[in-house]
């Protein structure tokens, strides 16, 4: 049933989703316009990578920027900087938090941090969760937007005093910023003003901007010429990292200006969504270019009404459902720019289709 | 004074060492003729990653291969796995090995893994060292050739005595083979065959064979299996890793075939300084594409001396100069494309100059 389902979603011309298939042109698009005579970093050293560093610091508005080969890493090593500076090695965060889900515990394994779950899973994290700790912390992750609850974040007030909190507690704040291109047109701020309020902050290139991979992880001056230490220790100090940074730069450049439209879009579509009968999504109203889908049918029933109306419209809804509580199921969203080459009207006749069929 | 000399050496057309300049047609070369519609791999899966994995298996007779960004990652990962396996946390290698050196002690400091210097600075490890060893080791990591002493290597009598003896005392044996491929024509025998006698290998994509980064770890089916859980909590596996791969294979299609002329090469250019009056060669005879130069003089002397003929021959023999004990000094030298380029007669005017200025 679901490798029917990816298949019919893989052969469909248009994609709700994303950025296009992840290939090899994704590279070979970055490259066309790069001189073949661009000298290589060598181990953390040379214009491609120091350039592109000085550029992230400037725009997240700290004093020093790092690229690193994942997020994984990069958070991981923060967090143990934060720790041996406060001499506490407990940090809080989000039930959802990638570092307690999608990282096989490796900042617990390779260091001695103890993490504690803040708020609820179905709901962002807020103030009242954190007065209500009970125990030490060195450091608070806030990620912005919260991934595992659709893209939902704090409100402005509400953000800005968690970090006041925090700072009256001596406690630092890190940002995880996987996404937080795609959160800064809801905000109405620039990612300096999203970040102002945090010690250190890690943006990612290939969700939102659709880069290959790699990561930023950016703070005060000492702290991330530590965090580079602590790279080579990790080896992710790569004796060349520019397959990953020449992407990044070039999908910043052309992306980060849309993200206001994907907003936009990701707004309309959760709208067609929200007026299905059976369908619903988190949170309603998307505060990026993110939101959940949910049905209130069973599983099965959806796979067979997307996949009907997947091959008849040509366009690719979602190659995956994962099933939830009894008789849930769901999938996530992201728009990107192949949200663009849809038509509207095929677009319109094709969850209109859905609907019906999933009201019989 | 040092300056000079890289400026001097980077002006020059011909180089004695290495492939050429590190700069971006390093990528596009390996990228003209890939397909764009090429799938990228998705952390660790899809055919790029797992097609490359399954031929470096086979290549070094392993059962299961796994790519990595780097050696560092791959090989503290190893060591972890093999401690915990053996219940014994200390590990055995040469004091020149890359992990005490280089990887800011990551596995002192991410593992609970102490390390045993064994044999000395200035030669290989031998058998009698080991027998020698009061302390119980889980593994034994030899590195093929020994870099920091010009790529030396233990007779293949003496490697096999080593690993017999390391079965008999149930150690694990672990070959970093950084350059690997670049000591088989010295052996005279297939990489299977080198590896034949070690539980689990590491392999480089970027010193003899050029390509961009990466590294395969090989081993036992479940080992590496494990490996890829410890991959993930290092924050190595990432959602591609297609750049490296690609690049990998690319030039280890065309380079693997030259290992023997780079190594006949070697020799050769090796003979040419210690037919020098104050300049030797360690080894004196190489056993791989790489030696080291060591000057009787002070680096003032010879870096004014190599300035003057790199700057009239056009030929580049080194950027570098370290200062040693009380006049000495050196530099490596490792064969590669480079060399093919350069005018014998040229070369050989160069160095016979060379040995003149440095005689008076």
């Amino acid at each position: 049933m679901y490798s029917k389902l990816a298949e019919s979603y893989k052969n469909t011309t248009y994609k709700l989703d994303g950025h296009g298939a992840r290939d090899m042109k994704v590279l070979k698009n970055a490259f066309d316009s790069v001189d073949s005579n661009t000298r290589a970093d060598a181990y953390g050293k040379g214009a491609v990578i120091n350039d592109f560093e000085a550029k992230m610091a400037h725009m997240l508005g700290k004093e020093k920027a790092v690229f690193f080969p994942s997020g994984t890493m990069a958070q991981q090593i923060a967090l143990r900087m934060w720790c041996d500076e406060e001499e506490i090695h407990q940090v809080a965060y989000h039930p959802l938090c990638h570092l307690e889900l999608y990282e096989e515990d490796g900042l617990k394994v390779l260091h001695p941090i103890e993490s504690v779950l803040l708020g609820e899973k179905d709901r962002v994290l807020t103030l009242k969760d954190l007065m209500a700790l009970d125990t030490d912390i060195s450091t608070l992750v806030i990620e912005l937007p919260q991934r595992g609850i659709g893209g939902q974040c704090p409100t402005w007030d509400e953000l800005n005093a968690i970090l006041d909190y925090c700072k009256k507690k001596v406690i630092k704040t890190h940002l995880d910023g996987a996404r937080l291109w795609e959160v800064s047109p809801y905000y109405d701020k620039s990612l300096s003003d999203i970040c102002a309020g945090f010690d250190s902050v890690y943006v990612s290139f290939y969700k939102g901007l659709g880069g290959i991979a790699g990561a930023i992880l950016a703070g005060p001056d000492a702290f991330m010429e530590k965090s580079k230490v602590w790279k080579r220790r990790y080896g992710g100090d790569l004796i060349s990292l520019y397959p990953y940074i020449v992407s990044a730069a070039y999908y910043l450049d052309q992306r980060l200006d849309k993200m206001p439209l994907y907003y936009e879009q990701a707004k309309v579509l959760a709208g067609y969504y929200n007026r299905m009968k059976s369908v619903y999504t988190v949170p309603e109203i998307p505060v990026s270019n993110m939101f959940h889908v949910y049905f209130h049918k069973d599983a099965e029933q959806v796979v067979h009404a997307i996949v009907q109306v997947m091959d008849k419209y040509n366009v690719g809804i979602t190659p995956y459902i994962i099933e939830n509580k009894d008789q849930d199921c769901m999938f996530e969203m992201a728009v990107g720019d192949a949200y663009q080459d849809i038509p509207k009207e095929t677009l319109e006749a094709c969850l209109l289709e859905l609907d019906t069929i999933l009201s019989t």
